[in-house]
């Protein structure tokens, strides 16, 4: 054994790693997950890791922590290197994509992008430093029909509904509803409004309540009736009379309402609950102009977002000369993976793919049981042949550790009959490679 | 439109990124060789892009230029994160994954990773800055079969086979039969001699002759024989004899050309020609110390290795006081795919996976539309709606850009039959969603 200094491996805080057995069961979501995707139509696009800055800040300071990249072996006259970044999202880089290949493209474009971001943060629960986030979008030239705003929730209820995960809400509003309500109140700031009533669940009502009067300027009427509008929750297209109940009106209100109601009810015939129209969800602060989207844990909203999304008015007008608005919602895969793991609930995961482990009683029959696994190879099993001629008990128990369910015996002498040990029963049989079923 | 200030988005040099048609390409072998994987038995392992700069330089200086990472925005009071940099490569996250989850794993570990890796070089042909790749290791504790020498190959022959990519073979060596040979020849250090040759297909036998003799102190005779070894190829065990032929012995030449053979005798079964003999190839100079495995493109050799492996006397010896001894090898995706992109040859991708476009004539037929693509979709089928009632030339226009192979029409009334329209012949026939096959 070498001698050299032992460096003790650590994991890194913020960057999440899986044993086999969990990685597992990720990469089922993520298969999952594009399937759900792929079955609406969407085309897969990965773009680099990497960004050019100017590209990563193109639209304007970013409040994300960047990671930039530095040569370790740099030399100091030359720092090209030092202006790339890695992505903390997937919509920059699928916007610069967007301008790139514009003429590759058909529109409308719907495109599904599962990639690794990255963000400089200090770690905290639900807060990582590399995860993965499984993002898909519908742009177009000039328009996007409204049908998308509700085909989004739907696939990704979809695909939620398939994953083993504990009960979430997916919560919908629609900026303009917002926007429209405060300047039919007469309000002049909306926005500040909406920074305010987006810390409802935070700091409550009467925290609210306060940065309305006291900083925003509003009169106690006015702050009450954004709390009323906030208030207001409902699982089909009755909050549009709620609304309509706090008589305030306003073009710009009006349209909101019509758009929140056509995407409750396209989407009426989803389990009742899974969906529900919250009008005090406002997501971001400049780039949402319609449909907004927001799931949470029901049990641990206080978590945070593990989906999100919304319509835009504009994707890549910093890098296009084109008008191309869009519908995108990103499920923050990793966020709701790793709580699962951290709360034990990751349980059903295989330590490999084998389904079958072919036994090697002796050097002399190794031949045969590679000519066995081939065989069940060719027929879809993923196979093994134990790595030396050992004691049969050894490899049932190597077959036992790794989770492999079944052992197969190819005939000890030339002449003889295969047999198979299910591990879960533990019953024996004999069985013929061409034609055996598990 | 905005009059924002427009950042020109283009590529940056040694970032590959592909269209959509080229993506679904990349998608399907990053599938086929996931699949050829897990047959055998594998286990998937994904470790984070980053790791600490000291795990990374844990085998000391590197020669590979490292990114690190610098947070945009650091305090300069706190450089936490400088001391973290991309991973270069596979195996040395892999080394310090095995030494930390040490207890979580079933040995002999078997392990597939695929992933991206990064390297701060200046770009040239088939060199990237960020590519992906496929590794297979089996490692152990203390000892591991040489049939693994034999099956690593065989696997990747299986998936590499399963490819649409130019002729290609995978040369093997073995470094004791290198080793053993020099110092059989009475070459105090053999190393030197393996730098020597692993330069001859750039510089010819004439160049390494005159080093040999030049720098490394060797005999004209010795230099000679040297040459001869490097001159030995063959596609089955014969080359043993060949190399005997020589006249030079040893024990550790002995043990070098059986294994050599050991190897070739358990692939005799695949074509001939696709695994070769090749004593020229010797594969780093420290790391490896049995069988090395090279492959490279028959008619673009100087392309470079598109696969590469060997087996190693200690994986993480700098992490871990267990001795773990292993085989492995890596396929190069990006660098054969990236070739096979530029040359013009995928041509066959799709541009999104859609299976059936469902049309929409009017905007009443619309909720017909979208049960008929629901029946299909839980049929297997991935199903679009047309985004909106349009003219149904225009559907079928934008089926036929998109390369999706058929266009579903609902029945235009309350009555009436579904059609289905197979737009690579052009015919149309009633159809029934619920049995319709393509």
């Amino acid at each position: 054994m070498s001698e050299q200094r032992i460096v003790r491996p650590a994991p890194i805080s913020g960057f999440p790693e899986w044993s086999p057995r969990i990685r597992s069961v990720e990469q089922r979501w993520l298969d999952h997950i594009r399937r759900g995707f792929e079955r609406y139509g969407f085309s897969s696009v990965e773009t680099p890791s990497v960004e050019a800055l100017e590209v990563l800040m193109s639209k304007g300071e970013t409040s994300q922590e960047v990671y930039t990249l530095q040569r370790l072996q740099a030399d100091p006259k030359d720092d090209g290197d030092a202006r790339l970044g890695l992505h903390f999202d997937l919509t920059v880089p699928f916007a610069r994509y967007v301008a790139q290949h514009f003429n590759d493209l058909v529109f409308p474009f719907k495109r599904y992008q599962t990639q690794r971001v990255w963000r400089g943060e200090r770690p905290q629960e639900g807060r990582f430093r590399e995860f993965t986030q499984c993002d898909i979008d519908v742009i177009n030239i000039d328009q996007v029909p409204m049908h998308f705003d509700a085909e989004l929730p739907r696939i990704v209820h979809e695909v939620l509904t398939g994953l083993d995960i504990p009960a979430w809400t997916l919560n919908i509003n629609n900026r303009k509803v917002l926007q429209g309500f405060y300047e039919g109140l007469g309000i002049g700031d909306p926005l500040a409004v909406i920074r305010a009533v987006d810390k409802l669940h935070k700091i409550g009502a009467d925290g609210v309540r306060r940065i309305l009067v006291d900083q925003v300027g509003l009169s106690a009427e006015q702050a009450s009736a954004c709390l009323d509008l906030a208030r207001i929750r409902g699982t089909d297209a009755s909050v549009v009379g709620e609304v309509a109940k706090l008589g305030v009106s306003g073009e710009l209100l009006s349209t909101g309402l019509d758009e929140l109601g056509y995407v409750l009810d396209e989407l009426a015939d989803l389990p009742s609950g899974s969906v529900v129209a919250d009008l005090s969800i406002a997501r971001g602060l400049d780039y949402y102009t319609g449909t907004v989207y927001e799931a949470t844990f029901d049990d641990d909203p206080a978590y945070g977002s593990i989906c999100a999304g919304g319509r835009y008015e504009d994707l890549a007008g910093q890098f296009i000369r084109r008008r191309l608005p869009g519908v995108g919602i990103s499920i923050g895969l990793t966020r709701i993976f790793a709580k699962l793991v951290a709360e034990g609930r990751i349980t059903d995961g295989r330590f490999c793919p084998t389904d079958v482990l072919v036994a090697v009683p002796s050097d002399e029959r190794r031949g045969d049981a590679l000519a066995t696994a081939a065989v069940l190879r060719e027929r879809g099993f993923n196979t093994e042949v134990y790595h030396q001629a050992a004691k049969i008990g050894k490899q049932i128990q190597y077959a036992s550790k790794k989770g492999i369910p079944f052992v197969w015996f190819p005939p000890f002498k030339d002449e003889g009959a295969h047999e198979v040990k299910d591990l879960t029963t533990g019953e024996q049989a004999e069985a013929d490679p061409v034609t055996w079923r598990r």
